[in-house]
C-alpha cells in the first residue's frame, strides 16, 4: 500500500463513497476518518455498507487529526474546507470536494457565495477539453492542491465541451436542464429531502440563474470555447432516485459542421478517454448504467428544425461526480495510473 | 345520472383513470367498457383499484358495443381511434384521447406520423390562451367531437402560452425538457419500461426533434403567439415515478416587460382558472402535489443573465394530462359545470 | 355544509390527508387548522396539494383555536393529543388520530409507552368483527370521543379478525410482517427517513416485540377471538414507497374448516362492508390499488403443508389507516351515511 | 489471466451481473457470451453498464459456442440449463444459476416443478452451516459441477441456519416473509413487472406454500438442523426496488439458550466468514448496504413475549444471491482465494 488517505467529513455521502472506493484501491489506504457533529460515532453507524471499516470511529475534523497522511480529501461544506485546508502542510496532497477553490474569478465567487474568495486550485476534471485541444489533466501531475468539480458541473461540461472546442456550437445561448438524484443534496435534514416528499415527485430548485454551479460551468465552457463568454440557462430538477445526474444540454449550431461533423467532435474528444464514453449512435445515456462507476456516458444529436444540438450526459453524482473524480485526480497527482482502483462498470439494473 | 359514457380501451392506464373519475362523477355514469386483446377479461383483473366495477367484463372494441351511449371516450392507440370514430353516430359526443384528430396541419401529421391525416376536431384544452385573449374553452360547448390534448403538450402549453400571448417572450427559440412518469408510455410490454430498468434511472427518449408531440405544441403556442412560427427544442426524459410530468420550459425575453410584468401575464391568464394555478412566488411546482388531480401547477421566473424566462408546469399525465382533461371537456360540451366531478386536490405525499 | 371540522396538527401528513378528504366532503367543512412549530406559516407551504386552501394560515394548537367547531380531529404526537383533548368541551366530537386513547389496558399502555394511561375512548374501526358476530361500528353512533386506530393495526386486524371470530385459526402463534411506506413515520427529520436512504432500501424496525402497535393489535384480535389471549410476532419493514401498508399475517389452522370454509369466514365478515373487499380468489392485494382510497383489500389462503393460513391486507396508511378512518367514524358519530365523502377507488397506477 | 469463463444467458440480469463481476476479477476472463432470442445483438444494447465489453456480440446458446472455456456459467431458465449442461465436457467447471440441479429429492422436484428431476450437483452456498458444525464450502474444492442457490433461499438460509445448527430454535414452525426487488423476476415482459405497476406498490406472490424455493430452503435448513423435518410458511412480496432481498424469518425458541446464548450461535457461525456479517447489536440490515456486494448482513433478536426468534438477512439478489455466489463457488472449485475479485462494500446510498 503506497499511501494513506485521510477523509474529512467521512460521515456524509461523499465521504462514504470515498471510503468505498479506497477500500478497493490497491495503492491508497484508508487513514483517519473525521466528522464534525458525528465525531465519536462508529463509522458503520452512518455507513452500514462499509463493513470493511467496522472497527473505525469518527474523529473530530481538525488539522491535527488529518496530519501525517500522504493525502487528505476534504468532503466538507464550502467555507469549512478552505478553513481546514489553510492549516495543512504544503507537501501533503489535498483534494477539496467542496466549492471553495474551484472558481478563478473572485467576483463570481463573491456574487454566488457571498463570502471572500479563498483562491483557486488546479481543477480536477481531467477530460475537460480546452479550445487548443489540450486536456485539463495536464494540470494535475505533481499538483499538491486540487479542486474537485461540482457534480452538476461535471455532467454539463462533459456533455457540451467538445462541441464548443470544435466550434460546432455557439456559447451564447446554452440551456441545461438536469434530472438529479437526491444524494447530491447531502445528508442534511431538510423536509423536502424526506423520502415521502421525493418518491413520486419531480421538482425544480434554484431556478432562474441562482444556482452556485453556474459560474463553474461557465468557467469550464469558456476554456472549451477559447474565451468567448458563455451564456447559460441552468435548471436542476430533483427526481426520485438516490444517485445519478442526467444533464440535457442544448446549444445553437454554428453551421460549421453537419451532423456527422458534429459527432466527430465528440468522437475525437473522448476516443481515448477511459472514463467518458460516447455511446453508439441512437443509444441514449441512462443514469442506471453508471451507478457506482467513475464513468460518464454521453450522446449527441442535431435537431435541424430547432437549429440546436442536444447533448446528454449521465454520471453518478457521488462517483464520477465527486469521490471517483477525487481519486482519479489523486492518481494523476501521485503519478499512479489514472484509472487505478476505479470501477468503470455500473451496477445495473 | 344524466348520461352514460362508454370507454374504448378500458384495460389501459388512460382507460382506468377515466373510470376512476367517472365513478366519482355525479352526472356521468359508466357504460360499456371495451378492450382489444383483453376482451373477455374481468375489468378488475387489469384495474384492481376499480373495486366499484368488480362485476364488469371487458367487451370487444366495436362500434356496436359503443353504441347507445351519450358519450364515447376513446383511449386507443392512434390510428385505431380514427377508425372506430368514423363508425360512431354524429349526435354522440366522442372524445379521442389519442392523437388522430389533434393536428390541423395535414403535412405536420404526415411528417410525424407517416399516415394519412384523419382531419382535426375541436381541441380540448380549455385554458389555452389565444393571442387575442380568448380561451380555447369557447370552442367546446355543444361540440360533438373533441380531441383531447397530449399529456406532454398540455404541460408545455400551460407553462408558456401566457407569456407568448402577452408578448413578453419570443416564440423563435423555445427549449423544453420534461421529466415524465412511466404511465405516459402506457402498458405496452417493452423492456425499457420494466421496473428493474426504470428505478434508479433517468434517461431521455425521442431526442432531436422527432417526438410526435412537437407539432402539437407548436400548433398551440402559435395560437398563443398570434401566428408567429414557433421554434422548439423538445426533450422528454423518463424518471422513476408512475405518474407526473414536470415541464421546464425556457424562452427568450422580448424585453416588453420586467419581472413583475412577466408574472402579471401568467396571473392574468390563470387568475380565474379552476384547474391551473400560478403558485405563490418562490414556490416551485412538484408533480407530487397534483397526483390524481385535474390540476396544473405553474411557476415562472426571469433569468436576466441568461436573457431567458423559465416557466415550469407540473401535471398528472393521466388526470389533467388525459382522462381529467377528457371529462373537463365533456362537461363543457354537455353544458355541465366545467369542474363537475373532477378532483383538484393532489394525493400527497 | 352541516358541520365544521378543526384540525390540530395540520402541517403533518395525517393533517394534510384529513384536509384533502374534507375538501371533497359534502357535509363537513374545513374550520381552523393548527400546528405547533409551524404556526404562522401558510398552509400551502407545507401542503402544496391543498390548492383549495391556499389562503389559509396555520394557527397555534390551543384549545381556544379549536373551540367553536362541531368536530375536532387531533393529528398530534401521542401525549400531546391527550393534553389538548382534556381541554375540549364534552359536546364537541373529538377524534384522536394518535395513540393516547386506544388501549383499554392501562398496564399495556404503561409497558409500551412508559407514561400514565389517559383512559380509553370508543375505538374507531367499524369493520372489526367481534367473536359474537357484531361489528365495532355499533359503538360509534352518537359517540363524542373516538380513538382512531393505528395504521399498522388496521391492516393486521382487518386481515385476520374474521378467521379468529370464526374459530378457523388459533390466536396463540400469530406472525405478522408488514411492508410499510414512509409517510407512516411522519414528517419528522430523521436521517433514516431521507430519500437517499430509503430508495433502493428495505429494512425492518422495532423488531422483537417492542413496537407500540402490538398491544393494540392484541386488543383487537382478542375481541375477535372471544377473549383468548393473543400471541403475536410483529415486524414492520420500511420499503421505498410514500404510502401503503401490506400486512402479511399467518396463523395456525385449528382444523375447524377446510379451505372453502376458511374463505367463507372472510366472505361473511366483509360481504356488506363498503370499504373492505375480499378480492376474487387468486388475486392478491397490492398497495397501489388502494392509494388515496379509504379501502382495504384482503385475500386469504391455506398452506396445508405449513399448517397455516396466510391472510394479506393492503391499505393506504394515511387514508384507511388514519384520515379516512377518522372521517368514516365521524360520519357514524354524526349520523351521516358512513361512506359520505370518502373515496373508494385507488389512484393507480 | 488464469481462466476464461463463458456465460450462457448473458442478455439477462444474472448474466449482466456475472459480466460486471468478471470484468473486475483478476484471474477470470470473459469468454463467449450467449443468448437465445437476443443472439446477434450487441451486448451493450442489453447491458449499457458493460462499457468494457462494448465490442461484444451475443452468440446463440449452444454447447459448441460454450466449448473451449475453463468455466461455463449458466444463467438460463430452469429446464434449459439441464439440457445444455448435459452436453458440456466433464472436465469443464459448470455452474448453474438456475434451479435444475439444486434439489436432492426427486419427489420434491417433481412436486414443485412438474418435470423430471435432472439430478443434483454440489450446492454452492459455502457459508451454510451443517448440524455437525462443518460448512458447505467443504464440498466445493475441485468440484466440476456446482448448483448456485436460489436468491430467496440464500437469504432465508443465512438468516436462520446458525440457530438450527445450535439447537436454539425449532425447525417445525418457521415463518419467512421477504421483501424482494424486481430484478429477481428477471427481464421477462410481464405486465405486473412494468415500472408503472411496481412503483408505489407492495404485493405478495406465490402465496400459500407454492413457491419453488420452498423445498430448497427446507433442504438447507434440514442440513442445519441435523435431519429434523422443516415446516415453513414462506411469502415473498415484491417491493419498489430493483435489487435486494430482505428476509424476515421467525422460528420458535427451544429454550436451549437465553438471548446472549442465541446471539452466540450466530457469532460463532459467521465470525470468520468474509461475506456474511452479523451486525452490531441493535443495528438492523438494510438492502441498500449490500447493493452490488457479495455480502449478507444478518441480525437476530429474541421476542420473549411471542416465544420466537426473529432473524433478518439482507442480500443483493443478483450479487450474493446469484452471480457473486457463482463466482465465489468458482473461486473455491478452482483453488483460487474464495474472496478473489468479489466486492464486499455496498453501493450506498
Amino acid at each position: 500500500m503506497g499511501a494513506t488517505v485521510a477523509i474529512a467529513g467521512a460521515s456524509g455521502y461523499a465521504g462514504g463513497e470515498l471510503l468505498r472506493l479506497l477500500l478497493a484501491h490497491p495503492e491508497l489506504g484508508v487513514g483517519t476518518v473525521t466528522a464534525h457533529s458525528k465525531a465519536g460515532d462508529r463509522l458503520i453507524t452512518h455507513h452500514p455498507q462499509l463493513i470493511g471499516l467496522a472497527d473505525r470511529t469518527l474523529e473530530p475534523t481538525t488539522a491535527e487529526a488529518l496530519a501525517g497522511h500522504d493525502v487528505v480529501i476534504l468532503a466538507l461544506p464550502h467555507g469549512a474546507s478552505a478553513q481546514i485546508a489553510a492549516q495543512l502542510p504544503d507537501d501533503v496532497l489535498v483534494l477539496d470536494c467542496g466549492a471553495d477553490h474551484r472558481l478563478t474569478d473572485a467576483a463570481a465567487w463573491q456574487k454566488f457565495y457571498g463570502t471572500e474568495h479563498a483562491g483557486s486550485w488546479p481543477y480536477g476534471l481531467p477530460e475537460l477539453v480546452h479550445a487548443d485541444g489540450h486536456k485539463q489533466r495536464d494540470a494535475l501531475p505533481g499538483a499538491k492542491r486540487i479542486a474537485v468539480p461540482g457534480c452538476n458541473v461535471t455532467a454539463v461540461t462533459l456533455a457540451l465541451a467538445p462541441g464548443l472546442a470544435a466550434g460546432v456550437v455557439a456559447p451564447d445561448d446554452i440551456v441545461a436542464v438536469l434530472a438529479c438524484g437526491t444524494s447530491g443534496a447531502g445528508k442534511s435534514l431538510k423536509p423536502h429531502l424526506l423520502a415521502s416528499e421525493i418518491m413520486g415527485a419531480a421538482s425544480p430548485y434554484a431556478v432562474g440563474g441562482v444556482h452556485r454551479h453556474i459560474p463553474e460551468i461557465q468557467q469550464n465552457l469558456q476554456l472549451a470555447s477559447g474565451g468567448a463568454p458563455v451564456t447559460l440557462s441552468f435548471t436542476p430538477t430533483l427526481v426520485p432516485m438516490s444517485r445519478g445526474i442526467l444533464a440535457t444540454v442544448t446549444a445553437k449550431l454554428t453551421g460549421a459542421a453537419d451532423g456527422a461533423g458534429v459527432r466527430a467532435a465528440w468522437e475525437a474528444a473522448y476516443a481515448d478517454e477511459p472514463f467518458v464514453h460516447l455511446l453508439p449512435q441512437g443509444q441514449w445515456p441512462t443514469t442506471a448504467a453508471v451507478l457506482g462507476a467513475n464513468t460518464a456516458h454521453v450522446q449527441v444529436t442535431v435537431d435541424e428544425a430547432a437549429g440546436r444540438l442536444v447533448a446528454v450526459a449521465a454520471i453518478d453524482n457521488l462517483t464520477k461526480g465527486t469521490a471517483g473524480a477525487a481519486i482519479q485526480s489523486a492518481n494523476l497527482a501521485l503519478a499512479l495510473p489514472e484509472t487505478l482502483g476505479l470501477p468503470t462498470t455500473g451496477v445495473a439494473p
